[in-house]
């Protein structure tokens, strides 16, 4: 039984946390935090949570925190889940950030990209990329987890295979992402008003989407080279969902079966990817789902691939992750409070 | 040909008298003003209009607007229409207002439900209540027209055949209405952030909204007595139009023949509400049209009488309304630019 | 361990039934079977599965269910529902039948609504009205259970406090009631072909619903008294949840807080019904659970009364509602797993 | 004045096309016919049609549709149009035809396609492609006009400036392309199931619809040699609209203000083609109007061309690019009633 504190419970990630973890049976949830004056009533943001369930939102207090849990997680806006890494990390919590603030290796990456210095530069290093399929031993020695990016998921579990296994074209890779509303939070926006979203479809911040250079960071890693790809996000009149598809070329010399066979091999025991042979990946298969679901199409007589996957932002693109990843840190089974 | 400007001209109403106005063969747009510091370009607010249009958006400024108009359309929030009308008024221009300040005949009612002072009680008896179908002959000659409300002019429309002549119950009336987001402008709220109405349905304000007192003063006024109802709105996850459902049961005499001949008469020569007999109305059928939609129906043997009322809350619930009304006032054909 | 079959289990009841099955830890599923030529793949239907889950849909043949069951649920079309529960009863099987053949208990009634001659109406005296909150101890007692329509859940369980305690006036009751689209089931129609149902919204079958006589036999056997409901159907562009609002006036003596004890008094103690004080019940709020949501509003001065019920048509309104009841049945603590 | 008939008045293109000639000035709309036995009521499809309109449907007839018109739209499945048209052609009147039938010349490639023979390949070789901002001069002088699938407009428009100054390398270039349900027609199919569409997005036909040929026909026209594409429709959530996102790499050689030039003098004298530069199209600022709306980015420092199309697929992408054709050819001002 470990005990288990969300700070920053009411955003999006923050409840889906709780809607997990409630039912995970050696969780004890412990805090529930906050920074609203009037923490609001947790079944006003969690109708579906039980009777009489005991829970409730309070605001955050860094020693009550502390002194309660065992693990944190940090569903804070960047750099704030940062700072408070740096103090939970000291006093030897467990920290799963749901932040960007540990994505990018480099500093002068997050600058450039987020616009403000790091707030704890020196915690880089010492962070593991929370994605499962790829870090698995990292995640299972680490005091720091950063849960990945949700765009930054659904194409790094698409090419990965391929670009490890040297099977694609590197110069020219697309990725055009597709993702529901609630990954633009609960922040109120004109983008999001429903009378905008509503009806209407539009790519937006085309190649200069903060999960680029995570994606890039990880695929460069991954293949050993430094790789740069294609990347235009796009505002899906839906709740929730990724659909991102992803076209590269095969490399003179792999064959066809190569690319299914680098799939099957990556993702065969992988209890959150699914490989779907009969058709296309949909949003509607993965959500409220941790899985991520795959395809892979060769145009017959030519050398184009695409890569379709799927999944649900906020869960595996998320706060299913990051329960994965606690998990996997904690030596729990991996599925547990998943399935 | 009249010249025409808009006051408040970036709100959804303001945006929806442009793009009804603009191929009005009578008249030549004048002013069209915003709040805004900076106004926004004219295409972005409304991508419709055809390339090289020629129009665009000014900041207010009273001088400018009195000059170059001798009609103005105020679609301002309440108590700004109010106050600027007045100005107008004492030059001599037409005054449409689309507010809330003019409706309401009692300042105190007015300051009960909207919680402010009226800003120019001394003006309310001058301005005719702008739904042709009821007040024709007053909003003829009358320099202010005081446009009513999206969710009044369907419940009005359905019950004042009926009160007119005295066939219904009076005691207890219910108004069950269903709306589009847009009626709640473009104001960034909760309720219409795209994640929270998409998918979801919600009574709001129920006996508490500020058209209650609108529809109760109408009818009593057609009526010859005061008269009450049950009036709850809902918010509906589309962008236009209203739905209102209707319940009354035919007061003791009142034979099933006279009710639909009530609806005959008073509407058939009507160019705006059509009787729909072979299926109830439905949003589909009056998007962007100015037509309010009605269909009666009671069941056998008993007295209960359901009518229904469809139209869409930015036309005929308001700016094709207001649209209306300029035609009627200025002796233009009624149904000009609205077909 | 209860051995359960579901008869029908490709339509959207039945692939529900699975869902919340699934997880119940004294139930193993036994066939699930379809009366389609080639059944499909489950994870096509219920792409949330995990991995691995080994269940298989199989084509219907009596002596394989009846082998391999103690409890059938069938989730077929009406008439074929009622033909298939004689057998099964007659070989010792709980029955809980989704389809509407044993709600109404007068065969001339169906005969009536249904157009066609019930299926086995000497079964209808053996049947138990499956609505936990008003019937739980004929439940308790039976072999065949009928589980209530979708509408008629909603409706019943805003009413009947009221017309047990003769609160209101039973002259002139309204229910306005508000369905997603997959209370029509998976059959394609016109009604739900995409491009029709989105941005749209519209009533149908305005007081020729067949639950109209559903609901007025159980508030009629409820209240001791013959009852007739005013009640008109819309069609929510959502996929799944009802909302209902239903009007009535209070009787002469009877209080406000009358009115509010009501409620408390018959729920406090239910497990999936909520009574929500703060603010109106959505859909949104009972989404993918079993609870019914109801608030209670009273107009200042005056005597009607408006009730709202919330609950999702596929849960509370169809197979979290039968699982509900066989927990009843069998024994089991009735919220397994439902919460 | 020309005699306008539309034979397949009923189905989403035939419905729009009466939409867009009712208020063409020059056309007296004729036959307006339908294969159903019973003709609809056409206020049933077009709703928002003027109060005494005087239009009604009727039952195709082929001397009644002939002698009465100057001009036929074929709104028809592909072989029903290819077969009339041959009659139409022979009685000399101006053919329309908005099927798939003779938008690819080569008859082999229609039937590898289409699954079935050309209908009349000997007319292949006189049909006029009508896609007015590549072929004008042809359309000029056709009497039997092709209208372009709506993919195809939009693919075609957002590649050909590029192709035709060989701007861009042949070899690897990408089409994700996102629809709207009315593409799909008014016939009922599972895909379109409002419970199966909504809150859902998804791939199909990967590489595998039909109008990758058309596409590929035409780019490989425009720039004299044979050219391929990848090609990937995906079904959006909502009723009209595709975006299209294209990419492409820079040829060596060519420069970044190349690509915008090549852009500006394709399309500045154009009508219906818009460029914009301050954000991405999107499916809000096209619906509903006959214009394409065209972005291009280029990412800084590399070689990557992003291009970004949105039409509406009902009108510029179908029925209001047919009208575009109409006027071409009957040398009525282009922008005729499609402002």
């Amino acid at each position: 039984m470990v005990r288990v504190s969300i700070v920053g419970a009411t955003g999006y990630t923050g409840v889906e946390l709780i809607r997990w973890l409630i039912r995970h049976p050696r969780v004890k949830l412990a805090c529930l935090t906050t920074r609203r004056e009037k923490p609001p009533a947790l079944d006003d943001l969690l109708p579906a949570l039980p009777k009489g369930h005991g829970l409730r939102l309070t605001r955050f207090e860094y020693k009550a925190v502390r002194d309660a849990s065992d693990v944190v997680f940090l569903a804070l806006p960047h750099t704030e889940g940062g700072r408070l890494a740096e103090r939970f990390l000291r006093d030897r919590l467990l920290v799963i950030d749901l932040s960007a603030d540990f994505r990018l290796k480099d500093a002068r990456l997050y600058r450039a990209w987020y616009g403000v210095p790091h707030p704890s530069p020196k915690l880089l290093a010492r962070a593991a990329y929370g994605l499962p399929e790829l870090y698995r031993s990292e995640i299972r020695a680490a005091n720091l987890i950063s849960n990945p990016g949700c765009y930054a998921t659904s194409v790094i579990l698409a090419l990965a295979p391929l670009l490890e296994r040297n099977l694609i074209d590197r110069e020219f890779v697309v990725a055009d992402c597709k993702s529901g509303a609630s990954g633009a939070g609960r922040t109120l926006r004109e983008s999001t008003h429903f009378c905008r979203l509503d009806e209407n479809f539009e790519p937006y911040k085309v190649n200069q989407h903060q999960h680029m250079p995570e994606i890039e960071q990880a695929l460069s890693d991954v293949s050993g080279a430094r790789f740069a790809i294609t990347f235009v996000p796009h505002l899906l009149p839906v709740d929730r969902g990724i659909l991102a598809t992803v076209y590269a070329r095969r490399r003179r010399g792999a064959r066809r079966q190569d690319i299914d066979a680098a799939f099957r091999e990556a993702y065969e025991g992988e209890p959150f990817v699914r490989l779907r042979a009969s058709r296309p990946p949909s949003l509607k298969d993965v959500q409220n789902t941790n899985y991520c679901d795959l395809s892979v199409v060769q145009r017959e007589g030519r050398d184009e691939i695409v890569v379709m996957a799927a999944l649900d932002n906020l869960v595996k693109g998320a706060s299913g992750q990051a329960v994965q990843n606690m998990n996997i840190r904690c030596g729990f089974p991996e599925e547990e409070a998943l399935r």
